[in-house]
């Protein structure tokens, strides 16, 4: 990305979301206390606007193809404090706080395992 | 995601990445000393197997269209310390060491402003 869309973006002081070609931008969410990455999807312009307005962390499946409200099942829902943007704003990161564990599998976080040689192994 | 692959992906110690239908997952580099999350980018296999090979973060940009070690140009490398996967391995999240700072625009972190009413604010 180069020229005035791109010093644009990175310089000024507009929200100008980037989505890609699938209409799509990557966003992680934080544990605004612990600053633990508990998850990372995506979203499109209607999961993020929903997102604004309600103040819950809302996605886009992509293996469901549909909106997605993080918790709608589980009630383990996120709580948006603060959304920060990247340089070229194809990127957000959320600082949340989480209703309960942010991963399905019951974990606090879905980063629950590092690769160690060729496995993976707990994160301690 | 369902079945036995779902499962293995989760709870299993194979080290199983899962690249999305262009080839690519989502990898986030956090400052292993300050935590703040510097950047986030994809990788395809190659980008992947570059990293592990050298301990030194390579992507795949998307823009370029080609593989692209972080720094090669500016020198600010990101050197990885341990690496994290998520549950359903289709994301990473890299404890990196930064040379420099990790954004092009010369900010410690891409994320360096925050969303305020309906425009950016640099973060404190």
């Amino acid at each position: 990305m180069a020229g005035p869309d791109a010093a644009l973006r990175e310089k000024g002081s507009a929200f100008l979301p980037r989505f890609d070609d699938k209409g799509l931008l990557t966003a992680i969410a934080v544990d605004s206390r612990s600053r633990e990455i508990l998850m990372v999807a995506f979203m499109d312009q209607t999961a993020l606007d929903k997102t604004r307005e309600t103040g819950i962390a809302h996605f886009y499946s992509r293996s469901r193809g549909r909106l997605w409200m993080k918790g709608e099942t589980s009630g383990h829902t996120l709580s948006v404090e603060e959304i920060r943007v990247d340089c070229d704003q194809d990127a957000l990161v959320m600082l949340v706080t989480p209703a309960g564990p942010a991963c399905h599998t019951g974990a606090v976080s879905c980063f629950y395992r590092k690769l160690e040689g060729d496995g993976l192994s707990p994160v301690a």
